[in-house]
């Protein structure tokens, strides 16, 4: 089986690779071939130096994506974006990449496909930015789509695309809508929703972590090893179950602030819980509050997918994951 | 003001026109001057023929869009689309007139903006082809649209661009999902979807209709009477009512055939039903089956628009408007 992945430098590329690397089988097939392409030229894990090729690409540079299908790959994983607050920022800039990237790449899979029979499996990577306020308690998986950011926009058109693509047998796709990743890796970033895995992570290695909003704060989380488990089923699951609707809201577990900080004092004791300070930052809350807190995501659980049921499990993962299973400064 | 209508020589496009030339207030304000655009020069009511220019434009070609929108309409109305049946069996153009197309316009409005100050209104003809079956009983207006064409496809991304070009003040859209309009003047014509005019309209006049499906078969319909009020109320309605989701499901009236049938009766007399000939045809059966059957259209009744609220009635504003009041062979 051959394999691309777009958007491999990023978090959730990277963690898959790394599973891959551990787990060969782990994507249903031996794969002989990895491409792995960002618009930085990403690095692949030792172990799969052998079959692996690194490119910087931008999708949305004409010809990119053709280049990219010509060697048709079996299953594409496209987690490339020009992030939330970017997409905002740069109307030029989000459209170009998160929309005109994407369809290019489904656009290269039908060119492909005029030429002689290939429909390969494609895994693209949503969020839970494709909803916008105001939400019933718990969303379910027939709720509309109305996003209230160019990002979330992008993202939705996205995945009516490769629904209408797969409908029509160009090629077998799934959209996968994450929820907010915690704990991320990493050093905190100016992300409005850093937040909630800097007050985990930084404690966790004996570092303070400011906590601009109120502790009843409502959020939909899943770990990074979750992610990749998204990922890893969505590449075996048997699609015809799926039938036409190919958008799935992931599983991930809802938590206020206080029940995250609960679950750190567990794991970690209070001296990490006393490193959070709270610097309430009326921005910041404005921009929570237009974001989804609860979901009952009954079909990916009937697929199959999985994630963690409670918040100290998550801050285990990282521990695990990230910490060599060490914590403290 | 200036108006601009695209696909002014559809059937909504001439029935939204003659409606203008009648009540010249309708739209909100006095029109200066109208500009009335299609695929093939669409002509103007006599009575507007001093302000109208006409021209054929392909939206969907380099520059159309731009050379349209450098007058500065304030109010634009996009009609414009290949059709359900045509967008499915010619990928290659369906993309390229309902998405493309749409996109280029809400693209020069854009750029005109960029130049001066410029926030024109525009109002958008969608369809319930954004749904896919399955349905609830009744679809709410939070139901999640899923379609089971290009055509649905097409229309849903372009709803989704109008609600993010509206929300970052780039136009002030509303996307207007209309229900069926029967009865459709004109001849019989090949869409699935023909029957539920042609068993009222054939008959009204003395001619035989063939009923393809089962009398029990539910729809959602709205008059081409009803269906212009849609647009002239869009055109004046204060849209911050609306806030930022902007696609709307019109109120509309479910009925089955059935239900027709025993209208046409009321309205027409046993003779005309007689005229009506059953001949089931499996393929429009499996057509129609996946159709919307019924909604609960709160937001919009809410915000006053209005339908019919019983199929005798449909059928007489057909007879008044089409027939001059005349009912018989």
């Amino acid at each position: 089986m051959k394999v691309l992945v777009i958007g491999a430098a990023g978090m959730i590329g990277r963690k898959l690779l790394d599973q891959v690397a551990k787990t060969p089988e782990i994507l249903g097939a031996p794969v002989q071939a990895l491409t792995l392409v960002d618009v930085i030229e990403p690095t692949a894990p030792a172990a799969l130096a052998g079959i692996a090729t690194c490119q910087a690409v931008d999708l949305s540079t004409a010809g990119a994506a053709e280049a990219l299908i010509s060697d048709r790959p079996d299953l594409i994983f496209n987690f490339a974006a020009v992030v939330s607050g970017e997409a905002e920022a740069d109307f030029d800039k989000g459209y170009r990449v998160n929309l005109d990237g994407g369809r290019a790449l489904l656009e290269a899979i039908r060119a492909e496909g005029l030429t002689a029979p290939y429909r390969p499996r494609l895994i693209f990577a949503s969020s839970v930015a494709v909803f916008g306020a105001p939400f019933p308690e718990k969303i379910g998986d027939e709720f509309f789509t109305t996003p209230l950011t160019s990002y979330g926009t992008q993202k939705a058109i996205i995945e009516l695309l490769i629904a209408d693509y797969s409908r029509r047998g160009i090629l077998d796709g799934l959209s996968i809508r994450l929820p907010t990743i915690c704990v991320r890796p990493g050093k905190p970033n100016a992300a409005a929703s850093g937040f909630f895995s800097n007050i985990i992570r930084e404690p966790l290695v004996g570092l303070p972590a400011v906590l601009p909003v109120d502790d009843s704060v409502r959020h939909w989380f899943a770990s990074p090893r979750a992610a990749v488990g998204f990922f890893t089923h969505a590449a075996t699951l048997d699609l015809d179950q799926v039938g036409p609707r190919r958008s799935l809201m992931m599983p991930g577990l809802s938590a206020t602030v206080a029940e995250q900080i609960a679950a750190l004092e567990e794991v970690a004791g209070p001296e990490a819980v006393a490193l959070i300070r709270r610097e309430p930052d009326p921005v910041i809350q404005g921009i929570v509050a237009g974001w989804p807190c609860d979901f009952d995501p009954k079909r990916a659980v009937e697929l199959g997918f999985t994630a963690e049921t409670n918040f100290a499990d998550i801050i285990r993962i990282h521990v695990e994951d990230e910490l060599n299973g060490k914590i403290g400064g």
